[in-house]
This record gives structure tokens, C-alpha cells and sequence, in this order.
């Protein structure tokens, strides 16, 4: 950490500081520039008060050097985190997210109805999908709207494991749910309105399943990682990052998908990147070319809606991509895959 | 609700339109232009499958035509909500939220110890502030800083009640929390991170105390609306709305204090508006200003920090006003509130 | 300026580091920190070449200590920047911008004829606005809108300074004009979108009439003052800083009024800072809460727009204020100003 | 256009409304739905007064629904625009840009003396780069930064194109220098701070050389190619987009790349889209991975940032490229525009 002081800060303040952080077992190292003295402080920087410094008269700014992430950065734990996903059914193989292969999680927004999930799980397995995604429980801006089937929702999805055999990813909401969906699910969902809610982060630390925790709509990617933190820190080292766009000004797109956020993660964390371009454009045009690009960039798995008829979807139509269209990115993508020396799977 | 048909969609396509709001009890009440036939849906709104709209072919974009929010629009409940909190001890005056007066909530950020509470409160109360803010379940981005007292936070400003008599304002962070929260708090507050946690929401709406909604740091006005209306529709009609700042580019101030949410929200709303300028700037030379431009732009209560030493405060020192500067302050807002036609408390 | 090396980084890369800032004529400064190193670096920052130390091998980032803006600063020039406006006619008295009086500047968004300038003129003084503002000519997103009157205009708020006697603020857009406006107009307006056209900026800096910038929609309150710097270093002392509204997520105002602006840059500066309410809300039913949160804030001036017959203004009707509420407005602005101290005019 | 009555408005103000657009030679179409009365408005929309109708008594909102932009949407011009780019060198083949090839344009930052553009220059050709990218006038945010060679870094540029025989691609940020950078350039570059230099716009719209836009910094996609309308309205079809990363909250990027920016722009209009991912992310390891993604996502061309010695750069170093990097990333782009359909030149 280091300590800008003021231009012109007397002596006694510079005193001041050191004597502060003398107390807490740190060693200052003050150096006197011509406009401006900083003192640097030398030591455990997780007993240095921060906020306390800024306040000291005489004190202009005070700047952070380490990261604040340690469990989640590579620096620290320099191995990558590979997840391995067990088969659904006796028989069939497992899988693995954060190595060489990347996996498709595709499946509709909301789980609707039980024949709707059997039969389009059926047709994703045939056509590539590594992994079912929908939802039980949905986060909706509105109390009027459908909030989703819930338990119903999710006895579909585990009938669906024993019966077609895809893996389940599926949103937790409430803590009191936790534990229930850790029981079926292969990989918990955590979403962007509920990245920073502290409490179920702690309860997902306890569970023995992976949790996907998706980036909020307006977190930056450091308190992705500070949330990632919170579930290695409670326990739980099995956490997938998810990009699925940020919100800004701009009205074509849903949100705006920040494609960079996967190199960048690649570089910090050792944990694998997920990106979900259905949410992030919110147009079922924009998902193709946003995916193969984001495959492009490298990231280790993708989150796509799929709807046998999307028209007719009770949430989120417009970002679904048809059966027939899904059939064929899975094509591009193998493609793309390719060009950058990985393969789906 | 609009549909607008792409450029040169064809008759099929909007009898095909017609036929489906038809379907759904509504009538369709096509105008053809010049480039762009649009058809406007007359009847019940809510039956509407908007995404099922946007899917169709031949249809460019629906256009909303109502508000998304009722119990919480001025337009459906002219009568503005006046809260009235009762006395902390026998014998003192209760206060009104809402109405013509201001009210000042002034607190630490987070409760740190008994004594602490204690002395602030007298002090506090003696400076003519009206309610005690003061967290005792801390949302931190890290998992490594200071979570707050808990239970024991509680304890102590219950016991202020008692003893010094400010009625209190305090956060709840987690859905089994909320019962024993809303037997002692006056007011219950839901921090910016959790405006959307839905699962909060609705346990509050069947509490028996005012809820305070924070605006999330990305959230529309029309977003912070809609969570009102999970409280009320819940069973709560108690809500209290409130701007602490989005998020932006400028590093100069921690958020961007949006104070045209004041007008805004007094406008669409009948719910009493307050305002945070200390979590809303961050830094505590901007906290005066601010608040007084608050009660400037309609403001019906502040928000703000106060901590006897703030550079030993556990959490946001830099954002608290120290006891003398609140003083003043106090007078510079009555002078404010008094140009403006209102008063304090 | 700081380097913070990364972690591990060895001694020979210390070391080359070391050698080149000396080689800039600085001395390094290293402390060794229990996880990083960093070197400060003492001396003239102003020969450091930060890119090229951010691309040396071993080090992670590159912190400056020091304000890039010098001229602009409070820091530098501790005395506050006070503008004398002389009287547009003879026997009139003169006006001063960032002193205890606080100016509102009042007119049309577009200047749209001769009877219009000179009625709305006469209206204006009386009711006890400072300059009159208006646009000759118009930036404007599209080519088919209206692009002002352009010379034609200008003539028409010159004749006006001799007819009425309202001393005149009006845009420049073209650095082939500038020298013309220089010549009639009192205070020269740079728009938002041309904040950092730096070859506007230079051309300005050698023109003898005050220059007041318009915050860009999505610059920090650190690049506005560095375009302030632009314009002084060229040699115009004159320089007035305007908050108008950066661009946000939130559809229910055109713009983000962003007036904890105003204390930033009074603190950070000596130049005075105006606010413009009526761009920045973008609605007629917000600019009077916004204008009088501004005074309150600590504004020097405002910027309103106001039009005889907004339903039928030329551009920008929404935002103009009617006659009838401007006078009511000077009325509740007088109030405020007097709770904070000041005065109007 | 669509008009929205409030709730209540009475049939007065309906008619209001009606005899208004009848006026301006359109035809009312009132909607009465349960609510809320609409009135669509059938004609030549450019007859409308937007604002105008905003104001009326009883007027809730007006909206648009046809589209601002009309000579560079694809719906009024079907035909994509391809740009012939004539070889620098009589007996060198010609470019174009907008075809199934992807161009890349690379180079430095700024101009920085005469050997090191020729003997990059020479680098760049042999490596398979399409065009020479360089800046002699450069906008910088601080008046003490490096402003760029001007003229002199012109004329280095016109040599290299006869000697090495790259097109040049280079930026005007002045109207006054227009002529004489369209006079040698082959591509003329508008930079994101000036992509609403209106007056600039219009210069160019007579000249005689393609443009290329940035996107700036806070600017919408329909801003954008309202931008455009202005310089092919002005007489220059030859227009080109470029998307360079917009401006958020997030830290570890210098902005935000938004690549969802090419599909869109490839659906709404005609014209060719290039990404700028050096200053799109600000950091050198993330250009690889987006540069990847941009051609994934359907990218016309790239602008890349390469530097013979970043860590020497006058500007931008740590953005650049080193010429060994660049020739791997050109390997990499090959089998990516392979991937979809395409390939490089």
C-alpha cells in the first residue's frame, strides 16, 4: 500500500502516518519527491486499515498495490482449475470444463412443462449440447410475471438426467433452496442480480457442487473474482466465472457483452470462463456470431438458449435460437474450435 | 401495446398478428403508413405475450404503451404515502416520512461496539437528527473485511432505543434474518446489491414494518419501481425509495449521485423518496453539498453518516461526517428546507 | 509516478528500471515489500515516458502520483478565477461569474428569429436573468434537422446586446467561425460533443473572450479540466467549467445530471462551474428541482432554456421552460441562493 | 410516429393533437384502448414536430417508429458497399474493403520519424498486412502530450507509400487540413472524440477519399450511423465504421470492446465495419483474443496497433504489438476468417 501525502504535508504529518502504521506491524518508507512525499508501507498489508489512512490530515490518496483476490488469482495458485462433471447416467462419460474441450450448456430460459424438456433435451443431446440449462426458479423484474415452475421444474430436469442424460445447470435464488438444488444439479447457477447477495454465496461455499457465479449486470470483473472469493473462501473451490454482458447506454442490445472479460480472467484466475450471448445481446441474430467470437476469445464453455418453438416461450423468445438454427452454429462452432486449437466437448 | 411490422411485411403477416392478440381477448386495431404498417393492442395488457410478439416474422419491435408498475405509480394511487413511525420510548413524539417535513437518519456505517452506540445516539439526538442508521450485517465485497457485529449489532441499538430513543434504521441481508430484524427495527433496509434479490423481497412484503429500497447500482428508477411493487404486491405497502448513486466512469466520486431520481421518482410515485449522499460520493467534504442540493430537489429524508472518530471507523470512514461537521450541517439543511417550503423533522 | 513490479520480478529487472528512469534525470527509490517491490521515482515526472515502463518486463503497473493538470488547479492557482462580464450597453453595469453572485443565463436552445430574440430578450431581463443564451449554431445528431441560423442568428443576438442589453453567450462549432463570435459575443459556449476538440480548444485559447466548456456526455470531471488546460496553456486565463449531464443506462432522463460535478471541481479548481439543468434532465417538469439543487450544490451560474412557446420551439421543446415558470423559478432560486449564502447576480 | 395520451386525457385534447398533425399534412389514427388512447400518425414523418407534440396538454410520449438513418441503412439500400482501395504503387494490386476479404490495417500509434515508418512499413508488407496505419496529427488529452508530427509525419507516410507501397490510412482531427490529408491518404480516419465534429463531418462529406468513422466513446450504434448519414449526405458514399471500444465502469480494460457492435451494424446497414481492438482494450495480450473474436463475428477488417519497439513507443506502447506477435496473430487470423467463410485481403 502506498500513501500519497498532500503537496506540502509537514513533517509531523508524515510522522504521523509512519507512527500509524508502525502500530499495526508495518514498516513506512517514506521517499520525498519534489512535489509530493509517498510513504510506502512494508509488511501484511490485511492489517492496514485503509480507510483510517485516508482520513489523516495530510493524506491526499491512498493506493492499494496487491490484488485483493488471492484464492481465485493465478498469481497465487498457479494451476488452472479444471471441473470435472460426472456422467448423468450409469454408462455414459464424463466431462470436463476448463480444459482443452469447451462445453455447450444450451437449453430453454424457463423449464415450461415436462414433455418440453424431455423431448428438447432429447434433440440437444443428438445435436452436440454437453450440458441442459433452465430454469426452476426465475429472477424477474416483475411480480406479475412468471416466476417459474419451481420444485415442479425441477423434478423435469432430474427426470431428464436419468431419462436423456444431460448434465443440469440450473439457478439458485434463495438460500433456503441451496441445499435441494445442490442435491440434483450438476453445476449451480448463481445470476447476475444475485452476484454480490453475500449470504447465499456463503451457503454455496458449504455445498458440494460446482456454482457458476455470473458477472452483475454492473460489477466490474474485480468484484466477479472478490465474489468467487467468497465461495472458495467458505469452502467450495469449484467456481465457474460467467460473462453474460453489462449494461450500458446503448439501446440495439440487450446489455453489451464484454468479450474482453474472458482474456482477462484467463490472465487473473485460474478458474474456467463461461459466456452466455443470449442474455448478453438478447436477440437471437446477435447469439451466433457472438458465440462463435467468444469461442474465438477463449472461453471455456457457452451458455445459449434453446427453444423448440420460441415464439411460444413464456420467458425471453426473442434471445432463443430454433432447434434447426441451433444445429447449425453447433457447426460453426466446431469450426471456430478448431482455428484456435480446442474442439467442443 | 404497439407492434410495429417490419418494412414491407405482407398481408399474412399481419392477419397472423391479428389473429394472436385476437386469440388472447384483445382487439387489434391496425393503421397502415406510409413505410410501416403498426397495429395497437386494445383490451387487457397482462394477457400479452410480448416475447412471443417479438419472435413473429414480419414484426420489427413491440412498443409498451403502459407502465409496468401500478401500486406504486402516482397515476394508479394519487394519494401520497405518508409513514408514520412510531415513538422508540413512551412518551416521545413519533415522525411522519412523507409529508412535509425532512427527516435526517444519521448513523455509523457499521455499529462497532456498545459505547460507541450509545454516545453517538445522545449526541445525535441532541443534534436534532430523527432516526439512528447503523449496520449490524455488513455487505462487503471482500470476504476479508469486516462483516459487522450481527446479532450482538442488533442487541446494541436496540438498547439505544430504549435508553436514548431514536427509532432505527437497519439493513437485513438475508431472507432468515428478516423475522427477527422487523421485531426491534423501525425501518428495514435493503441495501443497493440486493434491490433484485426477489426472494428478499417478498418475505419483507409480509413483514409488519416499513422497507426501505436502496436503488442498485445499475438499476433503473423504473427497476427500483418494480421491486416496490414486489413489496407492496407481497403485502407491504409500507415502501420508502432510495438514490444512493449509480455507477459510472468518474473516479472523482465512488458512485454518481443521481439527484434528478428525486423529481423523477416524486412524480411517477406516490412512495416517499430519501437520499444517501455519503454512499452516493464517498468522500466526506462532498456529503454537505450534496445533501443540501438534496432537500433542494424535493428530497423527504437524508441519509447520512456520522462517526465520532472517523478515522477509526471499521468501515467507509472516509464518507462520514464527524459530530461537529454534522452539527453544522444540520443547520444548513433547515435554512435549505426552509427556502424550499418545508422543514426539518 | 510509481512502479509496482510484479511479484517475484528479479533484480536484474529492478535494476533496469532503476537505470532508465535515471537515465530520464530521476532518482529510484526502492522499497522491497514482503510480495512486491516498488520503485518511486523523484524528480521531474514530466520527463517520464509512463508507457514505455509499463512495457518493461517485470513491472505490473505504472501509478501516477501527481495531477496531470496544472493551470486548472486550485493546487497550483489558489486564487479563485473571477470573471468580469462587461456591460452589453453603455451605463449598464458589469457582471461577475464565480464570485458570491450566482448568474442565470436564460433563452432559447435555437435562436429562431429577429421578433422572438428581441421579445424573449426584454422578458428575460425583466425577470432577472443575467446573459441571454441561444444558438446560431446547432450541433445536432442529424443532418436533416435544423442546423441554426447560423450568421443570420448571430446578427439577431447582436443586435439584442445593443436593443435590450443582455450580454450574450452563444456556441461555437467550427473553428472557422471562431473569430467571428469572439468578436460580438460575451461568453463563448464549447458544446459537449466538441469538449475535446483540441483543435478548437487551441484556437480558442488565443481568443480575448471568456470560454466555457461543456462537460463531454462521457468524460470525467479529470478530462474536463484537462481540455480547461488546453485552452490556458494557449493563453485564455478565461475559462468557465459547465456540468450538463453525462449518458447513463436511465431512459427516464435524457442525461445523468451530474451535480456532485459541482464540488469536485471547486475543490480541484479555481474556475468557476456553471450547471445547465435543462440539457442535463432533459424535461421542462425537472429543470426548477435540478436548477434550485444546484444553487444548493454551490453552483456560479445556471443554464436555462427557456422559450415563449415550447410546444412550438424549433429544437428542444421539452426541456424549455415557459415564460411563466422561469419567473417563478427566479423567485425560488433567490430563496435557495439566500439559504446558502449568496445572492443572484 | 406514435402519440400516447396520458390516462384521462380528454377528447379535447385528442382533437388537439389530431388538428396539429393534420396540419402538418399527416392523417391521425386514434386507438381508444382501456387505459390509454394512441394516435398514429400516417404521412412523411420529416413533416413532424417531435418536441412539438411531447409539449401538447395531455400528451404522455411520441414514438418514433421508423428509423433516423436512411442512405447508410440496408433497408433503403440493399446492397452492401464495397470500397475499392487503388494500389499504392503503379503495377500493386488494389484492396477492397467490405468483400469476402478481411483487411488488417496496421502500425503505430503515432508517426515517429521517417526510418522507423519505412523499415515497419516494409515489416508490416512483408508479414501481409493490407494497409499502413499511422497518426501525424494526434489527439491527446493533455496539451502537454506529444500533438504528432503534423505535416512532417504526413509527408513520411506519402514516401513510404511510394517506396514500400502500403495504403495509408491516417486521421484528421482539423477541418483546415482536410484537403490535404485527402489529397495523399487512402482512407481518411475520423478519431471517436470527433465522431460528432459535425462541421468536420460535413468537409469530408466533400471529399473524395473513403472515411472511416470511430464509434466515440459514449456514442450509440444509431448515433453512429447518423454520423455517417451526415458525411454521405454531404456527397461521400465511401463511409466506413469502425467500433473501438466504448466507455464503462470496468477498470481492467482502458474501455470496453463492444463486438456485438458488428452484427448489429451489418444488419442495419450497408456499409463495411472494421474493429480497433488495440485501443479497444488498451493492453497488447488482450489484442491477440480480440482481434480472434472480431473476425469471428463477421468483421470487415481489423486496425491493429505495432510498434517496432512498444516499450519505446511516443504513444500508446503498451497497446502495441511487437512486429514477432504481429506475425503470429497474422497465422491466427488466417484460420479464424477460414473458420467463417472468409479470409484475409
Amino acid at each position: 500500500m502506498i500513501v500519497v501525502m498532500q503537496k506540502g504535508a509537514g513533517d509531523d504529518r508524515i510522522q504521523a502516518v509512519s507512527d500509524l502504521v508502525t502500530e499495526w506491524g508495518l514498516k513506512p518508507h517514506v521517499s520525498r519527491g519534489e512535489e509530493r512525499t509517498v510513504i510506502g508501507l512494508i509488511g501484511d498489508e490485511s492489517k492496514v486499515n485503509e480507510p483510517a489512512l485516508e482520513m489523516m490530515s495530510g493524506v491526499e490518496k491512498v493506493m492499494p498495490v496487491l490484488k485483493p483476490y488471492k484464492r481465485a488469482s493465478l498469481e497465487f495458485h498457479a494451476q488452472r482449475t479444471v471441473i470435472k462433471i460426472p456422467p448423468a447416467r450409469h454408462g455414459d462419460r464424463g466431462l470436463t470444463l476448463g480444459g482443452p474441450g469447451v462445453l455447450v450448456m444450451a437449453g430453454p430460459c424457463s423449464v415450461e412443462n415436462r414433455d418440453m424438456i424431455l423431448a428438447l433435451a432429447a434433440f440437444l443431446k443428438g445435436a452436440g449440447a454437453h450440458l441442459l440449462r433452465g430454469g426452476a426458479f426465475k429472477p424477474r423484474t416483475s411480480p406479475y410475471a412468471f416466476q417459474g415452475l419451481g420444485v415442479e421444474g425441477v423434478r423435469y430436469l432430474s427426470e431428464q438426467r436419468s431419462v436423456v442424460g444431460l448434465p443440469v445447470i440450473t439457478e439458485v435464488m434463495d438460500v433456503r433452496d441451496a441445499e435441494m438444488i445442490a442435491e440434483f444439479a450438476d453445476l449451480i447457477q448463481v445470476g447476475a442480480r444475485n452476484m454480490q447477495n453475500f449470504a447465499l454465496l456463503k451457503v454455496l461455499g458449504r455445498c458440494r457442487k460446482p456454482v457458476m457465479l455470473k458477472r452483475g449486470l454492473a460489477n466490474t470483473l474485480e468484484e466477479l473474482l472478490m465474489s468467487a472469493e467468497y465461495v472458495i473462501n467458505a469452502g467450495n473451490e469449484e467456481v465457474i466465472l460467467c460473462e453474460r454482458g453489462i449494461r450500458t447506454f446503448e439501446p440495439f442490445t440487450r446489455n453489451t457483452l464484454d468479450l474482453s472479460a474472458v482474456p482477462v480472467l484467463k490472465r487473473e484466475s485460474h478458474l474456467p470462463v463461461v459466456v452466455d450471448p443470449s442474455h448478453g445481446t438478447g436477440h437471437w441474430d446477435l447469439v451466433a456470431p457472438m458465440a462463435r467470437a467468444a469461442v474465438a476469445a477463449g472461453a471455456d464453455g457457452l451458455l445459449l438458449e434453446v427453444h423448440p418453438d420460441p415464439a411460444h416461450a413464456i420467458s425471453d423468445g426473442p434471445q432463443s435460437l430454433t432447434p434447426g438454427r441451433f444445429k447449425e452454429l453447433m457447426r460453426e462452432l466446431e469450426a471456430v474450435a478448431g482455428a484456435v486449437g480446442r474442439h467442443l466437448g
